[in-house]
């Protein structure tokens, strides 16, 4: 059973290694509410699951400690079992899927860990790491579904009713729902007034649908950019807890998601990844019951892979207006590609790429097509640019 | 003249408006020393801009209150005035030279300012901003080179001393020298023990200049990606407080500082614009004697255009080997494009754009070029793709 006092004493043992993570209050991103981000994406290991990881492997018996734990993530609780394994002086031994970004394997590495990859999926690296468990008898640290590990999560919920006691609500990342179980049973022990929400992807309601129905299922697939919370099963004490103390339980887009992420860029300055931005795109899309109310979201990781980052924030600038990718058609013939050039140069698109091709099958013979890849101020001034060449007798398609 | 309880009273101040930024232990930026991070990114306006301006413009008198204030500025300043004039209740003009980036226009209106647009360079809307003093009888805010607004920024010295009492060194950033003399002043007022460095962009070294021949003299041109610090004539005040108080000044080059970004976004989870990055490229690239020692970067400011991070990231990608054009040349018959496309895919390439392209003049009449954009997992990855093209009879150019 959890009880306050748990996570009160997580709070206590989590001094050693976790940063108290600053509460930010936002004035521009939520045009409705009055927003404050609890930056557990500043946290160590760029996540808040480190906190849950050291204090379940903290009251580990000696025995247990010494033969060490296992844990299975491709992503956040892989780095936070590591860590809080190395600052216990314990071992840990992580199955990892053998498609994850290398980059979350050597940071799980440098924090002290045995990585053992996987052939296939999540799934596969799971099983293995039952196996290892047998075979080795070392600890099995579940990523969500044990109540050590939900008191560690829960340490949030103390820490945000200290940064800002006056809080009205709070918005919390559901996956597995380690995290919001925590938050929420923290939160509404010691102030049942405040509204605690759940936020999923919408590519992976699980914990949604459990609430909804009253009994867990299990999705047939998840889909989302917020891999951090694309769950497929709700854990059994999770499912307990997050219907006993969630409010209510919404969903947001990737493209909403992709927008708070670029937002939480341009604005604060800060990286999220998706699962940690779901609880900003809530706030900003609407989602949530919190008009003019001192709103907290848990911005729950920043390890994003740059790769995605990459693309996350190309996509919000094309929705902008403020890149974009100009199919010209020409006659094959000399002289036109100048041309357009000249035409863009004037207007001051400032031009990142040409292509000139004619693999196109459904051009005409003597067509072809120049990809012109450019950066503009705003929408108006890509539409001015479009529109001049219009003029200039160039049929142009914006592919975005 | 500059004193500590002038240095004292704008912290006491600046309470009313200004975050006391976290100061954040990294572990893995920096491999020889003990970095921490005093993330001004995260201010209001982000950037530290905000405490010289409110200071400044809370000490005017009620008179010159009651006429405003001007400001120039195609960047932090403007923000920092916009919203420090507003926070005291009057009226602000801050001219920005009409190149600048809109997102920069539109944050500077939306914290109240009125934006006049100047056609052509910062000289040409500092130019205008003078004229306007004497029209409009209102205050000039300079940027750096003023007693009050070195005061302000002095803050962030007495808040590390505050948050960090151990600290050996600190790297700050300079372009103007506000900031720096500042910080070097109240740290070396309370603490003459600890080392204070100075930072320039390599392609904007004015303060070195300056300090080393002991004159202040102008730049014919500066270019860095680090536009915040692209300072050409040092301040007046700046001059002596950074000869005085700051033990040394090293460069950075836009490379080592496109590094900081992006291993600032990895590591630590914040966006740096360029200015802001440089102590931290500075403690990266070894510039710094800080080794073994508890040495604070601040990180001074967050308003990096997205475009201008959008290539930062590729181009830190590109380096890794995880991002690559590859440009690979075919005789132009049937059949090659879809060849290559299946090497790339067998190898685990991903495959983001493929162009074909016949209009170079560098090549003969009968063959053309492929450029495929692939995203891969490193080095390594990269090398092996371009070796199982090679070995298929392709010419390849990996065009970074």
């Amino acid at each position: 059973m959890l009880t306050l006092d748990k996570v009160y004493h997580a709070g206590f043992v989590l001094k050693e290694v976790v940063r108290p993570t600053d509460l930010i209050r936002s004035t521009t991103l939520c045009p409705d509410c009055d927003l404050y981000l609890k930056t557990e994406n500043l946290q160590v290991t760029g996540s808040f699951k480190v906190r849950g990881a050291y204090y379940k492997i903290s009251q580990l018996t000696e025995e247990e400690k010494a033969k060490g734990v296992i844990a299975c993530s491709a992503g956040n609780h892989a780095q936070g079992v590591a860590l809080a394994a190395a600052k216990n002086g314990i071992k840990s031994l992580i199955c990892i899927p053998d498609n994850a970004p290398i980059s979350k394997v050597e940071a799980t590495k440098s924090y002290g860990a045995e990585v053992c990859l996987v052939k296939g999926t999540y799934d596969d690296a799971y099983a293995r790491a039952l196996e290892l468990v047998e075979e080795r008898n070392m600890t099995f640290i579940h990523p969500f579904d044990d109540e050590m590990v939900i008191a560690g999560q829960g340490t949030i919920g103390l820490e945000i009713l200290d940064q800002l006691p006056d809080v009205e609500a709070v918005a919390v990342p559901i996956g597995g729902g380690g995290l919001a179980s925590g938050v929420a049973f923290a939160v509404k022990s010691l102030r049942p007034d405040i509204k605690v929400y759940g936020v999923q992807a919408a590519g992976a309601p699980s914990m949604l649908n459990a609430v909804r129905d009253k009994k867990i299922e299990t999705l047939d697939s998840v889909k989302t950019i917020a891999d951090g919370i694309a769950v497929k099963t709700p854990g059994e004490h999770t499912y307990d807890y997050c219907s006993k103390y969630i409010d209510d339980i919404v969903t947001v887009t990737d493209d909403e998601v992709a927008t708070a992420i670029l937002e939480l860029i341009e604005k604060q300055k800060m990286i999220a990844e998706g699962a940690g931005a779901v609880g900003v795109a809530a706030a900003i899309f609407g989602k949530l019951p919190v008009k003019g109310k001192k709103t907290v979201c848990v911005v729950s990781g920043g390890n994003i892979d740059v790769t995605i980052l990459s693309r996350v924030i190309d996509r919000g600038l094309q929705k902008a207006g403020r890149l974009a990718e100009l199919v010209v058609q020409l006659v094959d013939k000399p002289g036109q590609l100048l041309d357009v050039s000249r035409i863009i140069a004037e207007t001051g698109g400032n031009v990142i790429s040409v292509n000139h091709a004619r693999t196109d099958v459904n051009l005409d013979i003597n067509s072809c097509v120049l990809r012109v890849s450019v950066e503009t101020r705003d929408q108006r001034h890509l539409d001015e640019i479009i529109d001049r060449l219009g003029k200039s007798g160039y049929k142009v398609v914006s592919n975005i």
